[in-house]
């Protein structure tokens, strides 16, 4: 690869008069005034090439066309006219020799910035979609993440060990993906939701330090920010306490941080308790990019329509500048998220407006609330703490983006902790780990009282109100782990069926063991700063689980079938 | 994880006096003369604590058992009698403070050099058997070899990527392992077989430098350095040339040598062309630890059992010695080889002994094939040149065994080079890709001539007779590509339901590219001196595909068959 003597980024004033050697693609081809103009992009930027009338090559230059592949050897000499958004552009290169390397069909998106392609044409022509700068940038960045958490880890003398794709189906949580078996028809293998018990077993075996960057799998309907294959940084260690995985976390976040973007990260991170997130800011990832924190009121409230009702509230500075629209769709966002409504009070110059001005009083609730003229007082209410809280923290991070509260390039990083180790499922009707049934409770733990009450040993890192990794000390204790799945409602011979290798690997000398795992796709979306998952992996899925550009799934051949045993059948009937 | 001040592999003379504070597995206790003497073993190595009967821990010394977990502070004292073998011989820690973390059942099988478990006991309970210190260095070197292969290709430019795990059955070559697409009921993702067209892709997208440690699938009955996944480091550059691949891999495979072993591996390699292989060694993958070359003999022979045989022969200097039941088994390999049969001559001090004695003078075998008195002359014969040649390959493969040839401890590299493109496969009676259907052919290359003379780009990296990578340089030009997928025999409808894309996406300025992918598995394999793959495995199926740990594949509720489609009915019937 020694053949080509620079890159198309690194040409400057300083190499005049060199002889070079170059490829990459047509960016962009201009004829002016006889003389061919060629864009020569490839992976670190662009050159100008310039080829002459009078050059044998002039012909093949004049027929080249965007995204033709060529190189090209010639002399480094001065533009006459600069352009300063290059790094290269006060340089062009005098061709004098050019080859075609291979053409280029008519480009169904433009590979630029600005291409405004549907996404479904994007995904399909993928392969050009990815050869966009800024599309090249979000899968640079994920390497350079990658690769600056690893080096960390490695530091911290972490082993970077591998684990099965192929393991077996244990369905608590999500949905299984199955792989059905050749050899034993009816049988399964299924992909690993994470490689939670693989890492776990690891800690058995003695090796005390373990890390992986592994593929995840949930058959899980996609949101915009999920896919069916994920990545996560799986981290795991023996002998440690929480402390020791919130202090490694920071290390690795904040060593990222300053390697990829210069960002200085300050570390210790904030940290608040499940119950303190929840309280102030109905959320347990909240974005602490802006303050806005939830409060009670202790004083009785004579509302009829609130009798009876959790009621919180949200102070709003000069938020009565809010249009009636703007409020109604704050009241359907905490409607959708488990309230029961939003009334509101705005305070004006001498009065008090708003849904809720009749039951106060102007000057009492301007003393209670620290009201100053142009503030909106919202109050949310539900019939339950908790799901009032959740409905004004939505309508919080709504307002954060009505009112233009964030700034860019800002980070905020946050630990949540002490959270419950169990919660009630609505959907299954029954208690189920919140964080997994491996999740360890606090010491003096209390089982004969609610066991909603009881706290885990579980920890969640937030940035910007996205939770991006979360972790916990594990049960190392076989009994206690036997104790956990019953709690959690699962027969014996099922315990003993899916987990039962665990609750014997864990008989055998297993070390105080916990960890953490780090969402490495959210990372990288927030470091890059896009919103779009699909932006930062190479290849991914829509949001209808489908391969736009290879066409996946799809069907197959029905002797594929028949010899996994799907179908019945001889394939030659 | 600052808590504790050393490993167990670390405490000298040096420290004497020291207060420390450790923690381990107890790996041995004795009870002399009232003292307690415990071996603490970690992932490092072991130190030996010792606790007085007068110690307040002395009760819980005297009930430790193998494989418990504690912890232990205490002074760093002279031992008495010293122990040259271990790092700490020369210490042990009074200890002062003694703690159980965990307990342990009897442990199954022994956690130590020489466990003499039945391999499948030792699957079954992997996380017990990964603690022998002899399991541990295998994955720990994996990592070690891992992390040089990946610097060396970060240092020289190339970004890790990742590709997906759920893509596209496209039955060339090995059996896909489908996985049922819940949302589209008889529709399938299936795991990559290798990462190959994804790679290209990226190629296409402009990225010019990939590479990623790569988990791969083939649902292939195994053999015993197989498993339905493995791991290679795939690669591959664009504006390469073959040349430029050879050097890329001779690099990382120097420094891996280097870092990890600290061995100087001399490059560049040594090559032969596929033919060349063929005709001295009867191997596209030969051993070159030892000599053994095969041979041809250019004079007329008259021996009936071999008219109109391919003849080909093999010098055993020093021979003779081998047993009649010897070379019984070698004339079995001959068989299983494609070869005919195995016919020999003996030299010895007068006369020539041998099946085939009758048929040669005395002095004109002496002279013709450079004999001395002690030498085995072995012929080989079938109908075909390649048969005779492969016979008498795996021949000179197993001598190199019975007369002990090789020597611990020494690596021979090889390149093999100029591979056919395409070769009859008896199995499917019909012309396959050699190497795969994206390789190129050589720039000469007469497609009007018989298609399996021509050469590929293709090469192959051997180590010690065992292929540890294989690549090519690609086809860029979708044309060529159509017509490959045609001579492979692909109807055109069949061509563009599977590889549309492909052909499609080198339409549009794809750049010459090329690559290779090594094989980790058996690279680790050879780095670590096993022949077992499972060794370097972690968590490894057995050879009729099960994980005996866990115990997959498994069945699996009913409930997430009806889902995906696999039975029909009602859960409730």
């Amino acid at each position: 690869m020694k053949k080509y003597t620079h890159n198309n980024n690194s040409l400057t004033i300083a190499n005049l008069q060199e002889k070079v050697y170059l490829k990459g693609w047509v960016a962009k081809k201009r004829n002016l005034g006889g003389l061919v103009f060629v864009d020569l992009r490839d992976r670190f930027g662009i050159t100008q090439l310039v080829i002459k009338p009078d050059n044998k090559y002039y012909e093949l230059a004049l027929n080249l066309k965007s995204e033709y592949v060529i190189e090209a050897k010639g002399t480094v000499i001065e533009r006459e006219s600069k352009n300063n958004q290059l790094k290269t552009g006060e340089i062009e290169i005098l061709v004098e020799e050019l080859v075609l390397l291979n053409d280029a069909k008519q480009i169904p998106i433009a590979v630029s910035y600005d291409d405004n392609s549907l996404e479904e044409t994007r995904l399909k022509y993928r392969y050009l979609d990815l050869r966009r700068p800024q599309q090249q940038r979000y899968l640079i960045k994920r390497n350079e993440i990658t690769q600056a958490i690893r080096k960390e880890l490695l530091r911290q003398g972490f082993y970077e060990f591998e684990t099965p794709i192929l393991g077996k189906s244990t369905p608590e949580g999500a949905r299984d993906f199955l792989v059905p078996s050749r050899l034993y028809h009816g049988q399964y293998y299924a992909l690993p939701q994470s490689p939670q018990i693989y890492k776990q077993l690891y800690m058995v075996a003695g090796f005390e330090k373990y890390f992986q960057i592994a593929k995840c799998f949930r058959d899980e309907d996609l949101r915009s920010d999920r896919q069916l294959e994920f990545t996560q940084v799986d981290i795991e260690a023996s002998f440690v306490s929480e402390e020791d995985i919130i202090k490694l976390t920071e290390d690795i976040l904040r060593t990222t941080f300053k390697t990829v973007l210069n960002i200085d990260v300050r570390v210790p991170f904030k940290r608040l308790t499940y119950q303190e997130a929840l309280r102030k800011y109905g959320s347990d990832k909240p974005d602490l990019r802006y303050n806005l924190e939830l409060f009670d009121y202790d004083k009785k409230l004579n509302i009829d329509f609130l009798e009876a009702k959790v009621v919180r509230f949200l102070k709003v500075e000069n938020g009565a500048k809010l249009s009636r629209k703007e409020l109604a769709e704050l009241t359907d966002t905490a409607k959708k998220n488990h309230g029961e409504g939003l009334a509101f009070l705005k305070c004006e110059t001498d009065k008090l407006t708003g849904s809720l001005s009749k039951y106060f009083n102007y000057e009492t609730a301007v003393k209670d609330f620290k009201l100053n003229v142009g503030d909106l007082l919202l109050v949310g209410f539900a019939d339950q703490y908790e799901k009032a809280s959740i409905s004004l923290g939505a309508v919080r991070k709504e307002l954060a983006a009505k009112l233009n509260l964030i700034q860019a390039d800002q980070f905020e990083f946050l630990w949540v902790v002490d959270f419950p180790l169990f919660e009630y499922s609505e959907h299954q009707q029954r208690l189920v780990a919140r964080h997994h049934p491996f999740t360890s409770a606090k010491k003096d733990a209390d089982f004969t009282g609610p066991l909603t009450e009881i706290l885990a040993n579980a920890y969640d890192v937030v940035i910007n109100g996205y939770e991006i990794g979360g972790g916990s000390i594990r049960i190392h204790n076989s009994n206690e782990q036997q104790k956990m799945f019953k709690l959690l409602g699962l027969e014996e011979k099922t315990i003993k069926e899916r987990f039962g290798f665990l609750i014997e690997a864990l008989s055998y000398g297993t070390p105080p063991h916990g960890g953490i795992a780090l969402g490495l796709d959210r990372l990288v979306m927030i470091m890059t700063n896009t919103l779009n998952i699909r932006d930062v992996i190479a290849f991914p899925k829509t949001q209808n689980a489908r391969d736009l550009m290879m066409g996946s799934p799809n069907y197959v051949d029905l002797e594929q079938e028949l010899e996994l045993g799907l179908k019945k059948g001889n394939k030659d009937e």
